[in-house]
């Protein structure tokens, strides 16, 4: 028998709100040769981010839905197996959008990335605070937010992955960083150990207005927005003349079977000439080593802290990908697959 | 006795919804002298527009509310009658923002312009295609909506002061030059007057999001929003990758005594990486030479047509004020304040 044993979680049907263990099924399959230009690849870890929920529903939006009866699709870190595209070798240590499964089959050149080990991070960080989350954050806040040294920067979901590094990228640059966080454990995080000026805990607060009112005492320039949903509303109320409201995700309704209505006073953006403007961290692939290259300069002076939750086994990331919705995870979620077989 | 005889018309409460006639008070009083660096004016032309329903309102906006008990304020075309401010001389023609009154004292020096007499058009103009609503268009579209060659700008409030500006310009550009309007006539003016390439009439169409869809085939990168509420929705359905939408008014709610709640797709910023950016002519000021030089020449080109609604004196107003709420003038409208009295 050629070919190595491959577990595949296949999207069995779409989901209608959370995405249960009925959303799934499994399939054992044989891994084939890759053709021509093509790689092989042992899948090492697995990303799971609130955009795969995007794409398990047939709804139009930057991908093409994931089909029913396909396997889910996901970023890894991933060893080479076998090369059919040049420049990259067996034993190669890779990152791309491939499956939740042990093998892929995967286009090479334009598609898949050598991780870079000589900056010696370990490789979940590719994943995480060097990857998609914290380039995120980076480019979100800098090219689309800009903060100037002094202004106020807010951001949403901001014990999260994306939140904490943007957070944290806000104090660097000088700016009163404010985070709001469900919990006090996770508000006391951001204000001890990362260095925000300001924690709001919306679970805490009756009136969220309010509150941001009093952390953000001159105002809020810029909007960092991971969670979507009514919170926009009061942050609208809020903002300085040309404040920068930056869309980074809408978790809080990516579950939403009818989605929520917007918020009552948008019209505060003319009032205020202030933008709103939607970001995918897919546009800046061209700027990737620079922005990894910056993250990677501050996480070795110490001054950007993060956080990993690491899940084991691939048979559990079904029940992994609700800790996103259920704010049951302390810091970028990862699947290990591989488990011991990872370098 | 000394000064002129001046008719007022005050807020005499603010308004619940439609500002009807239980709103203003009438004052007859005689003008004083102008204070040093002060202007006494005699206002010829009155500009109505919806901003002056936002200072109605006891609310937070981009200038102060108007007191109760105060003169309404409006942007005014006047003749200088007294100067106590170097640069303007008795009889000089100037724009500024002054009152709803046959008389006004003025700041001068960085609050009245003179009118550029030498373009040689109709003193009305200067509130209309070369004042602020023709410049609202112009920068509107050229600075926050960037429109390239060959995309669409859809325009909505198309058969307006502004909107109706929008689309020319566009056509100008070579953009596919598309309009929302209220009405079967207004949408062929558009279409056969103004150069539209196409009409949208929102008291016909049922799907706003499909007759969008169907006169803008390549979607719409370009969005010019006149009356803001649900519109947004079905525009936002059909935005394509990096759209510019532009806020410049919000004129379906600015009677609403409970503002509507906003679409419920503002994710689709997220995954078309879409701006939506709030829009005030007086960012502008500094370059509005620039703008009305080159609308001038469009003008005198005949690449542009306009309307321009006169009603016909000061005790008007309030009556006159009620046809941009209601959709019942033809162009910007304009009250003849001095009648035969103007140059």
């Amino acid at each position: 028998m050629t070919g190595f044993s491959n577990r595949q979680l296949l999207l069995k049907q779409r989901p209608h709100g959370r995405p249960g263990p009925e959303c799934y099924e499994w399939r054992e399959s044989r891994t084939a040769a890759p053709a021509d230009g093509e790689l092989l690849v042992r899948n090492l870890y697995l990303s799971l981010d609130p955009a795969i929920r995007g794409w398990m529903d047939d709804a139009p939006s930057y991908m093409p839905p994931i089909p029913v009866g396909s396997v889910m699709r996901g970023t890894t870190i991933a060893r080479v197996i076998e090369s059919r595209c040049d420049g990259f070798l067996p034993g190669d240590i890779v990152q791309g959008l491939n499956g939740w499964e042990d093998y892929s089959i995967t286009p090479g050149a334009g598609f898949t990335a050598k991780v870079p080990l000589e900056l010696k991070r370990p490789l979940t960080n590719f994943l995480s605070v060097l990857g998609p989350t914290g380039l995120t954050a980076y480019f979100g806040l800098i090219d689309v937010g800009r903060p100037q040294r002094g202004e106020t920067v807010l951001v949403s979901g901001a014990a999260g992955a994306v939140g904490s590094i943007v957070g944290q990228i806000a104090a660097i640059l000088g700016c009163h960083a404010v985070g709001i966080a469900g919990g006090a454990q996770k508000c006391s995080w951001l204000t001890e150990q990362l260095g925000f000026d300001a924690a709001i805990d919306y679970k805490r607060e009756a009136g969220l207005g309010a509150a941001i009112q009093a952390a953000c005492p001159d105002g809020v320039d810029v909007y960092f927005d991971n969670v979507g949903g009514p919170l926009l509303e009061s942050v609208l109320a809020n903002i300085n003349e040309r404040a920068r409201l930056l869309m980074c995700g809408a978790i809080s309704g990516y579950n939403a079977v009818e989605p929520p209505p917007g918020p009552r006073n948008l019209w505060q953006l003319i009032v205020k000439s202030a933008r709103l403007e939607g970001f995918l961290i897919k546009s800046y692939l061209g700027r990737w080593a620079e922005g990894r290259a910056q993250m990677a300069a501050w996480l070795d002076a110490g001054l950007i802290k993060h956080r990993e939750h690491v899940d084991r086994g691939l048979e559990n990331a079904p029940q992994s990908f609700l800790r996103l919705f259920d704010g049951n995870h302390d810091g970028k979620l990862i699947v290990d697959i591989a488990g011991k077989e990872a370098p």
